[in-house]
């Protein structure tokens, strides 16, 4: 009776044991699959572990484990246009459909004519008339309708498929790690901040409150059955790029990152001061020089200077001197998309 | 032999069948043991069960529960004089040191003379000139210790208690339920966001980013060791009151809330905007009727209007046509404090 007894207890020991080993196999599964083997997928697994593991001089309690992540260049693609820009360009026909006084006042006039060399010409401040138009105006229902209608059926042009498709698929691995991590991850973007937490969640897993973006102000009012709504307003409540970007972040999250990922000079204030924070820190920055899977634009791309863009040799010179490591897509990341392109 | 093994197993499942008892028991307990029974404990337990069963009607997902809380007279005390306005009072003589040359200067000889009805009669201009100087110009963290180490000392006038022990007992318990039950809450409030962060955590459990308040800009700038750091400046990015609220929900939040708490003619348009949502929302507004207790400055308390403030018969009514749930002080909580006053 007694060994009958022990065999069933025997069972059930080694059925727990069998459940602990592939909990312990499932821990030990390679959480970046899509990364080379290299320095920054050891920075990122090394600054994770550390600051996950209780006594480790690094341990970030959870609520403090923030993460920031630029959008444009580093979890999608930004080339050849920021998609934001393509949307408002392409916005510009039903505004002016349903203004038509626009059709024949600049810079409305030259979207419309679809001179792309004229169109890119256009200085600042007629893009800011354009994004004023297409971006403002509306109720906040009306603004997410009219984005989601567009991401639906707009294609890049160069790998003919939906915008909200290209993501980079190591930064996806990236931002599920950290949340099973305990770290809470955040967009800060310069990019329009209602315009990303449109797809934001379902492309990302990030909730709206998630996105510290570019902000336009909001204007209370009622309908004409007396419903409350808010229009967007064509006022900049702050301009989520640069010095903005940690500004943004004090607004929306009150706290200073504990690792942060950009691309360009746009991110370089949102990496310094990720950076200058006590303990461990990460900084991360993509750096795009794969002309073959994506596209060759920063720093020793033997460019001449006017086409380097957003990742110049001054903000590569400062990520060696202060410890930020560079993501080369090139020999970085095994595949670029989630897609086979 | 077989029966021992059955023994076994009927132990087992003994014990299994005891942890679902206590489970469901655990369900059962009472999540609301401050408030008396009565149609707002039953209004908020009705709601919470209706919006987190699946295959109700009105169920909400998880993601999608949003519940904003109103500070000053909602969550604590508001009376005799909103916290953060004898913070920035009190506060005065340490920047008069800082600053001499205000000494002579209005509003600061004024409060510095620590004539009571004088300082009561400043006009609205000469407070913002008090507010400016002691909520900017220094760092966030050099304010963050400010404020932290004035709440460690100062005392309110009626209880001899630190403010943020001011706090009221049933809406803590509201607070808990709604977090077990996978709502996310944040504050709404006029105060100063940076402000409520310094306690907000410690005292409610909301992190800084669930604080939604009166915001202001900061400037990213360096130190002379050349370290980032972000200032507190004199400007004012949205004013959280009245429409401010629904303003600073969306842009904080970007989602509008399922259920809200108010006590005030500046939460109107929060509450509205709430209730105004599709399925099941909850508006809910404290009324003070218990000077005993605490306070009595609500309508109906045979006031003369000068002194109603800031919950006005108009609100009272508006909140009988909307359907909004008034909170009776005095009739439905059992208990104020945690404290035994």
């Amino acid at each position: 009776m007694k060994r009958q007894t022990l065999r069933l207890l025997a069972s059930v020991l080694a059925l727990a044991a069998g459940l602990a080993l592939a909990a312990h196999a499932l821990a030990q599964t390679d959480p970046l699959p899509s990364w080379n083997d290299g320095p920054a997928k050891q920075a990122i697994i090394k600054f994770v572990q550390a600051t996950t593991t209780q006594g480790n001089p690094a341990f970030v309690p959870p609520g403090e484990r923030i993460a920031t992540f630029d959008q444009d260049g580093t979890l999608w693609v930004e080339k050849p246009m920021y998609t934001q820009v393509v949307y408002c360009l392409e916005r510009v026909p039903a505004v002016v459909k349903a203004r038509p006084e626009l059709a024949k006042v600049e810079p409305f006039k030259t979207v419309l004519s679809g001179n792309r060399e004229a169109i890119a010409r256009l200085p600042q401040e007629d893009l800011f008339k354009i994004l004023a138009a297409t971006l403002s105006g509306m109720s906040v229902e009306d603004f997410k309708a009219e984005v989601k209608a567009w991401l639906d059926v707009a294609r890049d042009p160069r790998w003919k498929r939906p915008y909200t498709e290209l993501t980079y698929l190591p930064m996806q691995e990236v931002l599920k790690y950290l949340r099973d991590s305990g770290y809470r991850t955040y967009i800060v973007t310069g990019g329009g901040q209602d315009f990303v937490r449109v797809y934001a969640e379902k492309v990302y897993g990030f909730s709206p409150e998630q996105i510290v973006g570019t902000m336009g102000g909001t204007k209370y009012g009622y309908n004409k059955s007396g419903r409350p709504f808010l229009t967007k307003e064509p006022r900049l409540l702050l301009n989520d790029n640069d010095a903005g970007k940690p500004e943004g972040i004090h607004l929306m999250i009150g706290r200073r990152p504990t690792a942060a990922f950009g691309n360009s000079t746009g991110d370089r204030q949102m990496l310094e001061y990720t950076k200058a924070g006590d303990g461990e820190r990460l900084a991360m920055i993509v750096l795009h020089d794969d002309a073959t899977r994506e596209y060759a634009y920063g720093p020793a791309q033997g460019l001449p200077a006017s086409k380097v863009g957003t990742f110049t040799q001054a903000l590569y010179d400062q990520a060696m001197r202060e410890g930020w490591v560079v993501i080369s897509m090139r020999k970085g990341w095994k595949r670029i998309f989630a897609f086979d392109p």
